[in-house]
C-alpha cells in the first residue's frame, strides 16, 4: 500500500517574527497520524502571494494532501483566501450559509452592539470552486480544494477553529477520500535513565525489529518516552514486541502507556482512593497548575499552598521562624516541615512539598541558583531528595515539578 | 539596501508525528529580526536524508542564511551530521575541543558512572569543511558552513543548547558577516477590543503609514498587541508614528510596551510598593504560576492558597460551609468571601480570587462549564464580575488568569 503523505503550510507573518509559538502543527501531525496519514513537511510562510504560492507549488509537487492554516482573518494582512481563490482559478462570492453563522455569531454570542461591519461580512465569502467547510466556532470557514487528485484545505490559524473543523470536517472527509494504512501505537514512559543510555541498551532489539515497526525516543525533561509505531501490523505482533522492549526497560518504567506524570499520579491516587495537597515554594503554583489540568483532578486533589514569601511559610505552613533563620528557607529541615505543616493544614493523604532558587536571580555561594529541596509524606513520615538544576528558571520549575511528582509516584507505591 | 533573508530548517520525525510543540523557531526568529535578518520561511522535515538535503537545496536557493536545528543527538535516527558533511563536501574528524568538552560534561557535570558510551565520543566528530561552534551546555557542537555565499548553520534542538549557541556564536558572527538593515519594534498592548474593531479605528492610520513602517495586530487570549517594524527608519519619525497610534487606542491601552499582563501587574505593584496574594478555584495554581515566571515576582507577591476542593475553602479562606450550600460554590457571594478569608490569613494589600467550571465536567444548567466569578479586593473593598467562556479547559483557565489580572490591575489603578 502506497503512504499517505501530507504537507503542513502555515500562514502568517507572526510566525516569522517569532512573535507567536505554532502549537496548531503538532496537534494537526498527531491526528494525521492517528488516520494513517504521514506528515512529511511543515512549512511557515509570511502573509505574501508569491511565498503562499511557490509554497503551494512546491508542497503539492510533494503531498497528496495539503492542509493551509492562517491568514483568514479580518484585518488587511490576511491574504489567504483571495489567493487561493485565484491559484485554484476561481472568484469570491458570498455563501449564504456562512453568512448566516457570521450574523448568529455576532448577534447571539459574541453579541457586538451596532452594526456588522463589512470587513466582517466578507468573512463570508468563499472561492466558488471550493467545498465549504462549516466553522460552528468561529466566523471563517473552512475551504476544500482539489486539483490533480491532490487534496488542499485551508482553515484558520485560531486553535480551537482549527481543531473543531480537523474532527468535524476534515478527517472524516480525508479517511473516504484517501485509503490509508492502520496505524498503532504503543508507548512506555520512562524516567531514571538518559537517551543515550536506554539506546544502549536497546541495540539488540533495535537491530531486530521488522521494517515495519519504527522505535523513537522521545525525551522531555528528564523523562524519555519509548514509542513503536506500526504500519499495517498485526496487533498480536505489535503487542509481543512492546513486550520485550517493557521488559528491557522495565528498571526505569512509570507506566507502559502514553500518559503525563501528573495524569499517572492522579491515577495511582484515583485507585487507592487518596488524595493530594501541595505547598509549593520553587514552584510557585506550577505543581497545582499541572495536577488541575488533568480532567477529574477535583476527585483527588485538594489545593495547595503557595508560600511564595516566607512569611507565608510561616504562617501558613507553621514553619517556625527560628528554624528558617538557623537552617536556611532552602533545607531539608524547612521543607521537612513544610510537608507537616501542609497536612495539619489542608486533611490529605499525602502531602508535596519544594523549596529552592530557581534564578536568575537570589543564588548564594552556599546556595546556588537550581538548588532545589523537596519533601513528600504522609502522617508518619517525610521523606526528602536535594535536587541541583542548571538551566533557565522556567526549565528549573518544570524538573523541579516533574521531580517533585515522581518522588511522590515513588512514596505511594512503597505506602 | 537589500533585505537580509533566511530560512529555518528543523530536522527531527519527532515534529511530524506531532510529538513535541516547536518553541525554537518562535525564539530564533525573533532573535534574527531584532538583528535585521528576516526570516522567511520555517520547515520541518523528518530524519531522512532525501528530504534534509531537498529543503537544504529548496531553502538555499531562497535566503541567504539557513540555520538547521536538530538531529544532532546520539541515536541511531539521528543522521543530520553525516548528511551536512556529504552535503557540503567534507568528511567526519574528530575535533579534540569538543571531545575534551564531551568528557568534562560526562564526568564532571552529568557524573555518569562507568566509561563513556562509543556513541557519545562520537558526538565529537564534525564535518572537516564547517567551523565549530562552541555549546558550552551539551555535547553536540554548532556547526558554521560556507557555500556560494551562503551561511549554513546547524545546533542542537535541545532548546537551552540552540539558546545558547545562538547567543554566544551564531548571532555575533551572522551581525559581523551580513550587513543588515536597522529593525526597530514598538508595541502597544490592549485589552477590551477584537482584532476588528481595531483594525475598524486604525483604517485610516494603517493606510497613511509610510511603506518602511508596518503593523502588525497580534492577538493572544483577548488581548491585541499592536506593533510597529520599521526598517531604516530615523527613531524620531517611528516615535511620532507610534505617538498616532497610541492616541487612536488610548481607551483599551494597558501600556505602551510589550510586556506579558502579569509582568505590567507586577510593575504596577512594585512601583505602588504594594503586594499582592491569590485565592484560586477556577484557574487552580495558574495565577500564581504565571506570576512566578516573572523574575523578581517575590518583591510584590506573597503567595496562593489553592482551594481547589470546597474544604480548603472553608478550612484556609473560611468561606462559612452555609454560605457554599446555600449560594453554589462558583458565586459572588463566595468568591467575596475567598478575598476577604484571603487578605485575612496572608497579609498582603490586594487579593486576587477565582471560582467557576473550568470543564470538561462539572457543569449544570444553572451554571455551564465556562462559568467563573472573579473577586478583587484591599482591606476596605471587593470588585467581582462574573465571566462566562465557551472553550476547553486549558483555554477558559488561561482567560480566566487574564481577566483576573485585568481586573486587578483596574482596581490598582483606580486605588
Amino acid at each position: 500500500m502506497e503512504k499517505v503523505l501530507a504537507s503542513l503550510i502555515t500562514i502568517g507573518d507572526e510566525l516569522l517574527i517569532g512573535q507567536v509559538v505554532d502549537t496548531n502543527s503538532a496537534w494537526m501531525a498527531q491526528q494525521l497520524n492517528d488516520a494513517g496519514i504521514w506528515v512529511q513537511r511543515r512549512v511557515a510562510v509570511g502573509d505574501d502571494a508569491g511565498a503562499i504560492r511557490l509554497a503551494l507549488d512546491q508542497e503539492g509537487a510533494l503531498s497528496k494532501i495539503i492542509l493551509i492554516t492562517g491568514g483568514l482573518g479580518p484585518t488587511a494582512d490576511d491574504i489567504t483566501k483571495p489567493v487561493l481563490a485565484e491559484y485554484f482559478g476561481g472568484r469570491l462570492i458570498v455563501d449564504q450559509a456562512t453568512l448566516d453563522h457570521v450574523r448568529y455569531l455576532f448577534e447571539k454570542v459574541f453579541r457586538r452592539p451596532g452594526p456588522m461591519l463589512e470587513r466582517n461580512l466578507k468573512q463570508a465569502e468563499v472561492p466558488d470552486v471550493c467545498t465549504v467547510l462549516f466553522n460552528r466556532i468561529g466566523t471563517a470557514p473552512g475551504m476544500w480544494f482539489e486539483k490533480e487528485g491532490r487534496v488542499y484545505v485551508s482553515m484558520p490559524g485560531v486553535p480551537i477553529e482549527m481543531k473543531g473543523l480537523m474532527q468535524e470536517e476534515v478527517l472524516p472527509r480525508l479517511r473516504a477520500r484517501f485509503v490509508t494504512p492502520r496505524i498503532e501505537h504503543r508507548t512506555v514512559f520512562t524516567i531514571g535513565a538518559g537517551e543515550s543510555m536506554i539506546a544502549e541498551t536497546l541495540v539488540g532489539f533495535e537491530a531486530a525489529l521488522p521494517g515495519e515497526i519504527k522505535l523513537a525516543y522521545l525525551p522531555h525533561y528528564g523523562m524519555v518516552r519509548l514509542r513503536l509505531t506500526a504500519t499495517n501490523v498485526d496487533s498480536g505482533e505489535l503487542d509481543a514486541q512492546f513486550a520485550a522492549l517493557c521488559a528491557l526497560v522495565q528498571d526505569i518504567t512509570v507506566v507502559a502507556e502514553d500518559l503525563s506524570m501528573e495524569e499517572y499520579v492522579g491515577r495511582l491516587l484515583m485507585e487507592r482512593g487518596k488524595t493530594l495537597a501541595t505547598a509549593e515554594s520553587a514552584t510557585g503554583g506550577n505543581l497545582a497548575h499541572l495536577v488541575t489540568g488533568v480532567p477529574g483532578s477535583s476527585h483527588w486533589y485538594m489545593g495547595s499552598i503557595v508560600s511564595y514569601d516566607t512569611s507565608v511559610k510561616e504562617s501558613l505552613l507553621g514553619v517556625p521562624h527560628d528554624l528558617i533563620e538557623s537552617e536556611g528557607v532552602v533545607s531539608e529541615a524547612v521543607v521537612t516541615r513544610m510537608v507537616k505543616g501542609l497536612l495539619d493544614r489542608i486533611g490529605a493523604d499525602y502531602g508535596l512539598a519544594t523549596t529552592g532558587i530557581m534564578g536568575p536571580d537570589g543564588g548564594t555561594p552556599e546556595t546556588p541558583v537550581g538548588t532545589v529541596w523537596v519533601g513528600v509524606g504522609n502522617r508518619e513520615k517525610v521523606r526528602t531528595q536535594l535536587f541541583k538544576f542548571r538551566f533557565n528558571r522556567s526549565t528549573n520549575i518544570q524538573l523541579t515539578s516533574v521531580n517533585a511528582l515522581n518522588l511522590l509516584r515513588l512514596f505511594v507505591l512503597e505506602d
